[in-house]
Order: structure tokens, then C-alpha cells, then sequence
């Protein structure tokens, strides 16, 4: 037996609701009972869509990233194959006489500031990140109010087995998502928990609580971020590294730690404490917690938004004492994708972190800038916490 | 100042995220920083949707109950003001060439058996379900796996403020959701954490946990009830009692209940145990509840998909001796809107109940079959439950 054929048959893959998935056929993220999008032996992935007056339809794969013509049948039916898709969670939208969709058969994701179709692409590399029989954390829905502006937030809270059967204290990870998600993204499209319980199954992760906030602070009433070109990825960086991260700190540092020191059973110190996220949250965290190295003695980048040039005065002068950064911070953990679109600003932030020998943990993985690379960063990241 | 005025200075609604509701302005479902659609002074609504190739584009609200034409300026923008809308949840989608599209501006809400824009409508009345600033409970996602068959189901449980900080044990309602929704109906939709947070606050209900189940089994893969025509409402009655219910039973009686019980400080037993819910899901309580009256004491059946003509018969019979039904339930709760398509059948049902001698509390309020209705339905149950 083949270690697919072997992950077809023992996964169960369960995304929002009850929908088991054995490889062949309906994708894991439909819609309970949609047969489309449906996906093939050689994981390419055959769609349908129903649009009978349609002029022109198209999948739109990654954000647009690869299109694909869908052809009419006589009864308005749309359909198209594509070629086999790599293995994890793909963004998607139909383009119907040009304005973008989504599929009705697909659960939606938000991401890009609004709802999208997801489709999760399954392979013998999902089991870290699928729902297992392993006990099972909790995710938590949580409101807060800040004390400075009375604002009520929502955030997701990750507690791990067994939280509430215990009386123990837990340390905490804080992870942020990216630009144009939002506090869910870490749970709907990272499957934290779910990896986070594997981990802790097999005893490699220390049982831990997670929290995921909204870093969508400052960025949320502004244009979005430069589009493309050849500059896009220092345009990016340039665009995060110049939004003002005051507010979002406060946030953080001053009205969630301690929220959630009061309502969890934590361990409230830094050295039981992490701050990890994504892109922009990549960004967010190191510079959050830089600024706060009395609170966070872990600090992960995933892929982020980063270009460091000049240790001595990027980041306001944080970085400047190695020394100081090298016995504080017990984790430094930096990961880029080599397919990554930021690949080089962050390549060049290593090297001057290397070239100011501040110690840190460097990732250089296959892969883009997408939701497959991030959750492997997780499960590469989590385990180093807390030992 | 009037009662909207001061509503609209003093609530903040926020659905997913951070977005605040002043009244007039973008909606509260909306994502955050999109402008549109726009609440107006009077209710209306104005849409606007970018579909520079479209030929046709169309608003349909309530699932395609009432179409507006939406028309184009030179850029490629179309745009409609519908006529004031009632105050609170409204399902839509945009008609783009015929195909019915998610709104880029909105989130989206499971519903129908796919995910459909919805859009929130303030005003004063909206207070009891709005976000307000008294402790809120928490809404959490638990994975179980079901002893007979090995499923792993994902349930949602509302627990109410204090829960994690005091030892006591709480009262239970099952709370289910309608046809083509899903366990996050409730929360979404419904906000019943929001409802019962309130309600809890002012000293009007008891605080209690609430456990959403996805009762979508046996109809998961079977033909939608039958849409229209004049004889709609005793159709899609027949079609819900038809539904094999065992399954579902089993579930919830056999595998929910004791998962609950041995995972929350519940009080275990029947007399603080509710079961209710929505249209089919309406129709599952009652049949459910009356197979256990072992296991629940009060019954709620919010606009549901019930035709009860003869209680010696219907039901298995489990009606047929009105003095015990009267003797072991402490609440049997039935509403229905009078604009409601199953108005008639479940004023019958009413009728046969009263001809029987079985107690109940029966509501005919205004409004039809829409979450606004089960919204007040639930904040007029909650308080009447473990008192």
C-alpha cells in the first residue's frame, strides 16, 4: 500500500462540519454534499459551476495568480480540469463576465479583505494538520474590552486538551495573520489546533494555550498594500515597515497579555510567553517584540514582511546590542519560502542579522507566499517553545 | 433624542470583527472598511458592486424573494437603493448575469446549503442581540467523536460569563439550527451568546450553556425540500417528518448529551435540560424531546416544520397522553410568524394540542420565517427556562 492510499483510507480531514475526506473526490473545504470541486487521482481538480447566461467564465487560481478557461456545455454548465495542484490550502475565485465569485459549492476563507473560496489539496503531508483521533483542544470566541478606548474586541483563544479538566498553568503563544485576514485565519485556513493537538499528542509540543488577535490596526481604513511590478516586494515591505504600529502595540502589550493573564491559567512571564505571525504579522510581532523583550522571550517571523538592513538602526535601534538581544530572546525563528515573493528582502534580513551576530533559528523552505508554507512553520516552530 | 438616535450613539454592533454600527452609514455585516452596502436615514439600503463586463446585475433579497435591477454608471459600477427595510438579518445575492454572486462588501453566513451575504438593518429593537458593554460568555468550538460510529462532529458551546472563573454547575439548551444551516447558525446569525449575555446581565434569564449540534444528517445528500407553489408549507412538512430521525436521535440523546455532561460543569439532569429549535430544526426538538422526556423537561419549537392534526397518532404517539406530557414538561414553547409561509400548519398543530388539553405557551407574533423572528423567540425562551 502506498503512503497515499494509506492516507486515503485513515484521514478523516474535517474543515467546518462533519465532511470526511478520502483523497478522490469531493475537496475537503465543500460545502457538505457538493460533488464540485472534486479532486483527481493526480490532484489536478475538476470544477463546475452552474451559470447558464453567462458570456465568459474563469478560475481564478491563487488570488489570480493562474487562470484557467472554463468551457459551456449545452445546458450552461461550466467546467474546467487543471493541472495536478500541490498538495494544501489553495485561495480561488470564478470570474463570471469578468466580475470575481464564489464557488457555491466551496466553503469561503477571508482572506484579501474578503471572503474567498478555499480548497484544500489533500497528500500524505496534510496528517500533521488534519483533525485526528487524538484528544482535541478548544477554540474559544472571546470578547474584550479595552481599557484605554472601552473598543470591544473579538479574539480566538487555542486551549489545549485537557485545559479545563486541569488546574494547571499554561505558557502562551500569540500569532498573528497577515494583511487582509483577520483574527480567524490561524484557525480556519492554519488548522493551528488541530496541529497544535497532534503535537501535543506525540509529545513533541508542550501542551499550550494560542491567541490570535486582529492586526488589521492601522491598514484597515487605507489602500492596500502595492500590487506588483518588479519592486513589489521592497514596495511591500516599505508600505508595513511605514504603517504606524503604536496602536497595534498598545493593544497588545497593554490590554491582551494582560486579558489574557487574568481570564486564562497562564504562566505569566516572559519566558512563558511568544509572539509569532505571518507576513505583515511576521512584521508586527518582531517589532512588537523587540519593544517588549520584558514580555516576550520568543519571537517568530513566518514568512514576513521584513527588511532588515542595518541592525544598528532598523527597528528603531532594538536590534543594536547583540549582546543584549542574544541573552534576552531565548527563540528567534525566521522562515522564508524560496518561491516566496519576499524572499529577498528577508534572505537580506538574515544576512544582517548573521553579519551583527544576533543569534536566530533560519528557514529557508520550498514554497510561496501561502497557507501550506505558514502551517509547516508552525509545526516546526511550535515544538521549539517553552522547553 | 429619539430612541434611534440614542441607539445609534450608545451601541456598538460588531458581528466578526471590530466594525461599530452607528445606525446609518455601512452596515455591521459589512467587512470591515467597505462602504458599501450603505445604510440610509430611512432603512434603505444602497448596494454597489463593481462589474465592468456584466450585461445584467441584480439585487436578490431573502434568498431571491424580492429583485431589484441594479443600474450602471460609465465605470462599470451598478448600483440600486432598495425601499426601507425591516430592522434586523436579511439574506442576499447579486445577480451577475444570472448568476447569483456573494457581495464583496458583506460576510457571509452558512445558509441554504451554501454561503450567502447577509446584511444587519439597525434600529432601536436591535438592542436585545447586539454586542453591549456587560461580561460576555464565551463561544467555543469542541471536536467529539461519537462512540458508535468513530465520526469526529464539531459542535459549538456557548458558556456563560464566569463560567471559567467560578466552580458552579449550569442548566443546558440544545439549541438547533434550520435546513441548509449549520451549528454555526446560532452564533452567526442568531447571536444567541450576545442574547443571552444581555439577558444574563439584567438578571432576566439564568445563566446557562448553549450546545449547537449540526442536525443537516439525513438531508445532507438528499433533494432540497420542495420550493414553491401553493401547497409549499404542508410539502415541505411532509417532507421534514419523512426525514429519518434516528440517527439524529441517537446523536443528540446517546453520544451529545453524556459528551456534554462529562466535559461542562452541567446540572445532569432532565429538569435542567432544554431542548428547542428552528424550523426542521423546530420539528427535531420536539420529536427528539418527546422520545426523552427522560432527558429533557422543556421543548421549544421556534417557527417549525410541525403539522400536528391528530395527537393520538402524530408523533409516534408520544403525545397521546396529554396528562403525562403535562405532568413531566415544565415548558413546551411554540411560535410562529403570522407572515410565516408554515403559519398555517403550525397554527393547526397549536389547535390539536389545545383540543388535546396539552399545555404550552404559544406565540403568534408578527414577522415571517427570518432570523429576526428566532432572535426574539429566543430572548423570550431563555428567561422561561430553569426557573
Amino acid at each position: 500500500m502506498t503512503r497515499f492510499a494509506w492516507l486515503c483510507t485513515t484521514i478523516l480531514l474535517c474543515s467546518h462540519g462533519v465532511a470526511q475526506l478520502t483523497g478522490v473526490g469531493p475537496a475537503s473545504t465543500n460545502i457538505p454534499g457538493a460533488e464540485f470541486p472534486r479532486v483527481n487521482k493526480d490532484l489536478s481538480v475538476t470544477f463546475k459551476i452552474k451559470a447558464e447566461f453567462a458570456h465568459s467564465v474563469q478560475l481564478l487560481m491563487e488570488l489570480g495568480q493562474s487562470t484557467y478557461e472554463m468551457s459551456r456545455d449545452s445546458s450552461g454548465l461550466w467546467e474546467v480540469t487543471t493541472k495536478p495542484l500541490t498538495t494544501g490550502f489553495h485561495y480561488y475565485a470564478i470570474s463570471v463576465d469578468g466580475f470575481a465569485s464564489n464557488d457555491p459549492g466551496s466553503r469561503v476563507f477571508f482572506a484579501a479583505r474578503k471572503e474567498v473560496s478555499g480548497l484544500e489539496v489533500p497528500g500524505a503531508e496534510s496528517e500533521f494538520f488534519s483533525i485526528r483521533d487524538v484528544p482535541h483542544g478548544t477554540l474559544r470566541t472571546e470578547w474584550y474590552r479595552l481599557n484605554g478606548t472601552g473598543q470591544i474586541r473579538r479574539i480566538i483563544v487555542y486551549t489545549p486538551p485537557g485545559y479545563d479538566q486541569s488546574h494547571e498553568r499554561y505558557p502562551v503563544l500569540y500569532l498573528l495573520h497577515g494583511f487582509g485576514e483577520d483574527q480567524a485565519g490561524w484557525s480556519e485556513q492554519g488548522h493551528e489546533n488541530f496541529i497544535l493537538d497532534n503535537l501535543i499528542a506525540s509529545g513533541t509540543a508542550k501542551p499550550m494555550i494560542i491567541v490570535n488577535e486582529n492586526g488589521m490596526i492601522d491598514t484597515e481604513h487605507q489602500p492596500p498594500p502595492p500590487a506588483g511590478g518588479p519592486s513589489r516586494s521592497s514596495a511591500i515591505v516599505t508600505y508595513f515597515m511605514n504603517q504606524r504600529y503604536a496602536l497595534f502595540d498598545k493593544i497588545v502589550s497593554s490590554e491582551l497579555v494582560p486579558f489574557i493573564d487574568t481570564h486564562f491559567r497562564t504562566v505569566p512571564d516572559r519566558n512563558h510567553r511568544a509572539l509569532a505571525g505571518l507576513s505583515m504579522g511576521g512584521s508586527q510581532a518582531l517589532r512588537i517584540g523587540l519593544n517588549h523583550l520584558d514580555q516576550f522571550a520568543s519571537l517568530g517571523a513566518f514568512s514576513p514582511a521584513i527588511h532588515i538592513t542595518d541592525t544598528r538602526t532598523d527597528y528603531d535601534g532594538s536590534l543594536e546590542k547583540a549582546s543584549t538581544i542574544n541573552q534576552q530572546l531565548k527563540l528567534l525563528w525566521i522562515g522564508i519560502g524560496r518561491d516566496d515573493f519576499l524572499h529577498s528582502p528577508v534572505l537580506e534580513s538574515h544576512e544582517a542579522l548573521e553579519r551583527a551576530g544576533i543569534k536566530h533559528v533560519w528557514i529557508e523552505s520550498s514554497g510561496a507566499h501561502v497557507w501550506t508554507v505558514w502551517r509547516r512553520y508552525l509545526e516546526d516552530f511550535a515544538p521549539r517553545l517553552f522547553q
